[in-house]
């Protein structure tokens, strides 16, 4: 089997950017990317994920794999990598004793089909060795991926190559340059000598072995091993004499560590979520007008946005995608067109993976509305967002004054533009159901 | 010199914040806390700041130390480190040569007092051997502190050890943990063997020298050195035969390194501005009740909220060193209060080292306004945001009609500080302006 090029290289320039952002959607963006590009691994592969870790570096009471991002902890993003990979067919999490039921809800509440639940052992080795047995008892596969719970933005790219490169020559491990001078000290606290940084590597996760070996190690291996070791493949080496490939791995890999790492893992599945958004018009004619503007102002701030004028026919393939929707309204005090978008948005479960941020842009005439029906206004927008709220969909209102010449318009759309991505890219809960005026 | 035990233990429970977020400011908080400590280097100790970097690991335009975190280069939050730290004269800063006009427009727009600005080499060391002469031309410190200009959050604690450290034993320098493991590489990318993890640690900044010491490294150290070379202590070993003393640092220390770092830097900076609030009240009987039930509903989203009716007398110190204010007013469409306190806090500077936020909180009676003097209302704030927004000043509004019982009160406040954690949180200037509704 030829690995192409293409998968070969590590993309440094676009580092954080999970690979599949939407691939976990059903549709054109569920396929396996291998199968479109015409790779695909035609052997078992499945994959152990120790969670069993406390967290204790975050200084959080809560272990990091449980954290939440925008609702969701982070074990479920890690897990939705691997789930949305064709050729993955089993994900053994292994979990302390004590989180067995915390696991098994977050696995019914996100619905995530792939994964078996393992208890772990006291240390990392004896959770991984227990996740390796586990998948023995179901018919091994031919390769075990070994991944961390706490690297949510792993991408079937690198998986596809751990995963030849395992089968090939038993053992394979992803690596990253050292960002830091590794320096030996002595044991007074004194620096005894520094390495020379080009001949070491960071070693990283996804590894990858052909179940024979990394069975066999676990096997032959000693309690010091179980109690003491950190790295799989240096088992593999110890006791099957299997040399490991090193595979070169973006940037993305890295580990959620410190409570930094939390913050930088939000903005990256925040950043991801607010590439685009989706402009639905109506027949109004204002619209077209509007969406032309708006298109341009929106591309000023390096968003991409989408207009059509419903959501029918082949237009269903943003409802099934994109993370935002504008839907455009002209007549007062009516947010049916809104309403209609949530039942959808609801019935198709849009919003079980990540928040989607719903704007109702009002483009209201120059006549004012009276106070009651401004009230009236509000309170039905603060009535809808509380109740899409509760199913994962933040919903914000924006009035726009119908702008009288072009130069008006496009200041206009430009305002709107910059409330709508201030809205998408904070996705702040706090404050669905306001009405904000462009 | 001894060193107090309180300075040499590394804070792993708080891994993230700035030891000093407010110590850039006048008054008290400007105090350097090694005289309220008792603590006080008594040796002349400088800086050099290598900022020559071309950020192609971030994969951005812009090289990391100059981009902007809510509108400030992270190379000036460095500064700040290091310009808070009394007993510091000089920082030189060495950049590049096409950046020295940037560097020094920095230096006027963020008033830093303690730098000087350098041009570097064609190397990291040949930089900071340039900014190392340049330092003995105006009469040579004691120590020299050595650090990146993208690790903004280092701590004057640490400084302090480094300093000692240095003067007593010729070289210090800052270690950490290693996250990952650390591997040797064969030359066809197998595993030649793993290090035990337990030996070794990465080497991190900052790191000090007595003057002479890396004066005398960098007269000795050959071409080879200059070129290839990436470790100062190294340099001090090899040509001075001066072991580093290592001092364990916290995390913050790490080095903006990716674009995840970026967003965590921001996000450790806006946590850092988000911890407190100060409200206002005036002289208004429902003030009183308000602020209460504000208090609590704050605490309850772990924000310190301290109330006045104004910010005369004593009160000033908070105009001082406090980031958020929100301010209370109960007649309508009148921000004559709002506008006084933008005066004030434009004609303190306030605003100069971080943006902050002013929410103005209108408790309306029942009555409900009428419809043009609403419109009236909410252009007259867009006007004063749009004006407060130019002085780095982020204004925005929340309107509260008074509640009738205390259940009322009690859930109208949670809304209150709800919406407002949000907007000092989130510092979004694209929505400042806006009338939000509690």
């Amino acid at each position: 089997m030829e690995v192409s090029p293409v998968y070969m290289q590590s993309d440094d320039s676009e580092p954080n950017r999970p690979a599949h952002p939407r691939g976990c959607l059903t549709g054109e963006a569920g396929k396996s990317e291998h199968i479109r590009a015409g790779h695909y691994v035609d052997f078992p592969v499945s994959v152990v994920l120790p969670a069993g870790g406390t967290g204790e570096r975050t200084g959080l009471q809560t272990p990091k794999q449980f954290c939440c991002f925008l609702g969701r902890p982070l074990i479920s993003y890690t897990i939705e990598s691997f789930e949305r990979v064709l050729w993955i067919q089993t994900v053994v999490v292994v979990v302390a004793k004590e989180n067995i039921g915390l696991m098994t809800d977050i696995i019914q509440r996100f619905q995530h089909k792939k994964v078996r639940v393992v208890a772990g052992g006291s240390t990392r080795h004896r959770s991984i060795c227990n996740g390796v047995m586990a998948l023995g008892e179901e018919g091994k596969p031919k390769v075990v991926i070994i991944h961390d719970a706490v690297r949510p933005f792993v991408d079937e790219n690198l998986l596809y190559q751990i995963a030849v490169a395992a089968k090939e020559q038993g053992a394979a491990g992803a690596i990253r340059p050292l960002v830091s001078t590794v320096i030996a000290t002595t044991s007074e606290g004194y620096l005894d000598h520094s390495l020379e940084r080009a001949k070491y590597r960071a070693s990283e996760m996804p590894q990858g072995f052909r179940y024979d070996v990394i069975h066999q190690a676990y096997q032959r291996c000693t309690e010091s091993d179980f109690e003491f070791g950190t790295e799989c493949l240096h088992l593999a080496l110890q006791y099957c004499g299997t040399n490991a490939k090193l595979i070169d791995g973006p940037p993305s890999l890295w580990k959620v560590t410190y409570k930094r790492d939390l913050a930088a893992a939000e903005s990256i599945i925040k950043e991801t979520l607010s590439q685009s958004a989706c402009l639905i018009t109506g027949r109004w004619e204002a619209g077209v007008t509007l969406a032309n503007v708006l298109q341009k102002a929106f591309g000023a701030l390096d968003m991409e946005l989408n207009v059509m004028p419903d959501l029918m026919g082949d237009n269903i393939r943003y409802l099934l995608r994109d993370w935002n929707f504008i839907q455009l309204s002209v007549s007062h005090s009516c947010f049916s067109e809104v309403e209609a978008l949530l039942v959808v948005l609801k019935s198709e479960k849009r919003a079980l993976l990540h928040p989607v941020v719903v704007i109702s842009l009002h483009l209201s005439s120059t006549e004012e509305p009276s106070t009651s029906r401004r009230a009236e206004e509000s309170a039905a927008l603060m009535g809808l967002a509380s109740t899409a709220k509760l199913q994962n969909i933040l919903l914000y209102g924006i009035r726009l004054h119908q702008p009288g010449d072009t130069e008006q318009w496009e200041r206009s759309a430009l305002r709107v533009a910059e409330i709508a991505s201030a809205l998408i890219g904070d996705r702040n809960p706090a404050l669905v159901g306001q009405l904000l005026q462009a």
